[in-house]
C-alpha cells in the first residue's frame, strides 16, 4: 500500500513544473477515500472493515504450484512470450464455461481478457465518453467505477435504489430530464449481484425492466459481475447478458473466484463493440499478461475451482454471519442490509450522524470503515458506511463490531447530552433493508 | 494471435447498433499493420521477418520455475492479492540498479510499475494530451506509441532522423512553426537507443542539445528505452534521465531483458508528474499483477540477471550478423541502417518500389517484414521497411532474407523491363545510414 494521501498530492501540484501542462480530464484523478484509508488500515492493530480484498489464504497454493510448473514444463516459451490482445482462445473457452453458470451463452470470439476488470471499466468507457457525456450509475455505486468515469470527464448520474436493487421508475424518471435537458446519456453501469457497496441484489423481474427500459432509449448496459458465483444462500437471478446479447456489455473477473494478484478480468460484449475493445485493449497494454492466463487457464483445467468456489462461499457465509451478529448485539438500533452474497454491508448511521468526520475517531478506536461519500460523485453519503466482511476472520469482524459500536454510541450519546434540537432518532425499523440518501445529483 | 483483420473490423461497422455512440476518439483505434501481419507470419512456412517478439527460449525456464516456487512458498498469499497502484517496494528498488546501469539515479518513490511499458505510454498520453494537442516523435516511430496517441486525439509531429538519431535542427524548425501556427506541443516522445524501426541510435551531444531545446520551450521529454541493455559492441550513451531529473519521464520494461509475457514495465517520473501517474494506473487497472512482480523481483534477487542479458546480447548480436550478411550478400544494391543493438534494421527500397503493396508478394515467396507506413502517422513510409532479427534463427534469418532479395530483385527487373522512365536506382551508397524520407508532416 502506498503512503501517498490526499494532501501529499494536493500541496505538491504548486511545486509541480508541469502543472499547467496536464490534459483536461487530469483534473478528474483524485486520490481516493478508499486508497487513504488503505495507508490507515494496514497497521495491525486496526480491524480494517474497510477494503475489499479477498481471503486468498482459503486458496491451497499447491493448487497454483501445480499448475505453474505444468506451465512451465508443457508451455514455457508461450507463457513467456506477447500472446494476443484478445487473451488466449484456451482461457476465454474456459470463460464460457464459468457464464454459463449464470445462464450466459456467447461465442468464444466475443471474449476479450483484460488486466482485471478494473481495466475492463477503463476499456468501455474509453471507448464510449466523450467530456459531458452521462453515464447512468447506481446511488451509491463502486468507487473504481466512479474514478474512471470521472478520469474521462463523464458526468455521473445516481439512480436511486432499494431492497431489490435499482428502481426502474427513478431510472425512467432520470433519462426522460436527462433527455429534456438535451444530455447525452451512453451507458447504463450496474452492479446487480451483491451490489459493492450496498450489499443489495436486483430482482429479475427489474432486471427484465430495466433491460427494456435502456433498449428502449438506445442506452448500453454495463453489467459488472465480480460476486455473482459468491452466494450464500440460493444462486442470484441470472445474468442480464443472458437476455440480452446486443445491449450488453458484461464485465467479469477471477478475483474474487480465484486471486487478484493476477489482474485477469473479462468483457463479453456484442461483436461491433468486442472489435473496438481489443484494439483499445492493445492501445493500452498490448496484451494482457501471458504468464497470468497460462496459470488460470491451467488451474481451471485441473483444479477443482467449483469446489473451491464452495469454500470461499463457506467462509464469506461465516464472514457475513459474524458481521451481522455484531450489529444485532451492539448496534440493534441501526438499520444495514443483508447481503446474500458478495463482500459489504451497508450500514445507515442516525442523524445527523457523519460516517466521514467520524473516521478519525474510528481510526483511534482501532477499527476502520468506508464512508458513504466514496461511493457517490455528488457528495452524498455521509450517512452511510461500508462494512467489509471478506478479509477479517470472523472473531475479528465481532471485535470491529464491538469498537466500531462504541463509537457510534459513544457519539450518540455526546450528541443527546448536548444537542438543543432533541434526542437523535434511533428508532429501529421493522425490516432491514437498503435506505438510499436522498438523490441530489 | 487474433484473426481479426482490418477488413472485417471495418465491414461489421455498418451493422454496429452502437456505431453513432463511440467516442470521438475512438475513431482514432484502428488494426495496425503490424497486428494484420501477425495472422500471417504466424503460418510456419513464411519466415517472419516482422514481428518484435523477443526469443524467449534463451531464458532457462528453471530460473522461473525456481523464482516461483520460492515465491508460493514464502510469499504466497501476497503474491495472490491485490497490491498498491505504484508496485511492490522492492522491485522498484531492483528497478533502481537496473536503471543505475544506463546512468540514472532516483528515488524509489518516484518508480511505478505498469504493465508493459505500453502502459507507461497510455498512461502518460492520457494525463497530458487534449485532443488536437501535438506530440513530437521520430520519423519513423514506434507503431504501438503512434497508436497511442491517435487513441487520445493527439497530433504527432513526425521530426527527421539520421544516423545519429533525431536531428536537433530539425526539432528546433518545428517547434518554432507549430509554435507560430498556435500548436500546443505537449511532448517529444523518442527511442534513443537502437530505435525502432529506425535502429539507429542517438548520440551524447544530441541527448544534450534536445534536452536543451525542450527545456527552454517547456516541452517534457518521455524517453522510451526498451532496448538500452541489449547493446552488442560498447553500451549507448547514458539515458537522457540521467542528466536531468524534472524535464524527462523515463520508461522502461521487463519484455527483453526478461520476458513479455509477465507484463512488467514501469515509469520513472518527476515527483509530481509520478503521483499522477499512480492515480491514473489506479483508475486503469488498480494495481499492477502482484503475482509477475512477485516472480520478476525474485527471479532479480536470485538469477545472475545481468548475465542472462548477456546471453540475450550474443544471441542477437550473431542474428544481426545474419542479417546484414544476408543483405550485403543478395541485396547489395539498396541502403539499410547497421544497428549496435536492439532489433531492427531499417531497409530502403530503391523509388518506385512500394514496401506496402510490394508485401503480398512477399508472404507468396514466404517472407514477411513490416512495411515503413506503420510507423508514420502522416503516410509516409512506403519506400522502407523494418526488418526483424529477434526472433528468427540465423539461418532462418539468411533464408528470409535470400528470399526477400528475390522479391525485391524481382520487383526491380520487372520494373526495369517495362518502365518508360529510365533504370530503378539502385546505385550504392558509400555508407549505410539511416536514409529517413522527406518529412511531410
Amino acid at each position: 500500500m502506498t503512503s501517498h494521501g490526499i494532501a501529499q498530492g494536493s500541496s505538491s501540484t504548486n511545486l509541480d513544473p508541469w502543472y499547467h501542462h496536464y490534459a483536461d480530464r487530469a483534473a478528474g484523478l483524485s486520490a481516493s477515500e478508499v486508497r487513504a484509508l488503505f495507508a490507515v488500515a494496514s497497521r495491525p492493530e486496526v480491524v480494517s472493515l474497510a477494503g475489499g480484498m479477498p481471503y486468498v489464504s482459503a486458496l491451497p497454493s499447491d493448487l497454483i504450484r501445480s499448475a505453474f510448473d505444468r506451465v512451465m514444463i508443457e508451455s514455457g516459451p508461450q507463457a513467456l512470450q506477447y500472446g494476443s490482445g484478445q487473451g488466449t482462445p484456451a482461457l476465454r473457452e474456459q470463460i464460457l464455461e464459468m457464464m454459463a453458470l449464470e445462464g450466459i451463452h456467447g461465442s468464444v470470439d466475443d471474449v476479450v481478457v483484460t488486466t482485471g476488470s478494473q481495466q475492463g471499466l477503463d476499456l468501455v468507457t474509453k471507448l464510449f465518453i466523450n467530456p459531458g457525456d452521462v453515464v447512468l450509475a447506481e446511488a451509491p455505486s463502486y468507487v473504481g467505477a466512479i474514478g474512471v468515469f470521472r478520469s474521462y470527464q463523464a458526468e455521473i448520474s445516481h439512480i436511486a435504489m432499494d431492497e431489490h436493487g435499482l428502481i426502474p421508475e427513478a431510472l425512467r424518471e432520470r433519462i426522460a430530464s436527462l433527455t429534456a435537458a438535451g444530455k447525452t446519456i451512453k451507458f447504463l453501469y450496474t452492479i446487480p449481484n451483491f451490489h459493492n457497496p450496498a450489499g443489495v441484489t436486483l430482482s429479475w423481474e427489474r432486471r427484465l425492466e430495466i433491460l427494456e427500459i435502456c433498449r428502449s432509449h438506445q442506452i448500453l448496459v454495463l453489467e459488472d459481475n465480480p460476486y455473482g458465483l459468491l452466494y450464500f444462500d440460493a444462486p442470484p437471478p441470472q445474468a442480464m447478458r443472458s437476455v440480452d446479447e446486443e445491449g450488453v456489455v458484461y464485465l467479469g473477473s477471477f478475483s474474487k473466484t480465484l486471486a487478484p494478484g493476477f489482474r485477469i478480468g473479462w468483457a463479453l460484449a456484442p461483436h461491433a463493440i468486442r472489435e473496438k475493445l481489443i484494439l483499445a485493449n492493445e492501445s493500452a497494454i498490448l496484451s494482457p499478461s501471458s504468464f497470468s492466463q497460462f496459470v488460470v487457464s491451467e488451474y481451471l483445467r485441473t483444479a477443482d475451482w467449483k469446489g473451491q468456489i464452495d469454500t470461499f462461499r463457506g467462509v464469506y457465509r461465516d464472514r457475513r454471519d459474524a458481521m451481522l451478529e455484531g450489529l444485532n448485539e451492539h448496534l440493534p438500533h441501526l438499520n444495514w442490509t443483508v447481503p446474500n452474497g458478495g463482500f459489504y454491508v451497508w450500514l445507515d448511521l442516525p442523524a445527523p450522524l457523519d460516517s466521514k468526520s467520524m473516521l478519525p475517531r474510528a481510526v483511534k478506536e482501532l477499527v476502520a470503515y468506508t464512508p458513504g461519500t466514496a461511493f457517490f460523485a455528488n457528495g452524498n453519503g455521509r450517512q452511510q458506511m461500508r462494512l467489509s466482511f471478506c478479509y477479517p476472520t470472523p472473531d475479528t469482524i465481532r471485535l470491529g463490531i464491538r469498537r466500531l459500536a462504541a463509537v457510534i454510541n459513544g457519539e450518540i450519546e455526546l450528541l443527546n447530552t448536548f444537542s438543543q434540537t432533541g434526542q437523535v432518532d434511533v428508532s429501529r425499523r421493522s425490516e432491514r433493508v437498503t435506505n438510499p440518501p436522498p438523490d441530489m445529483n
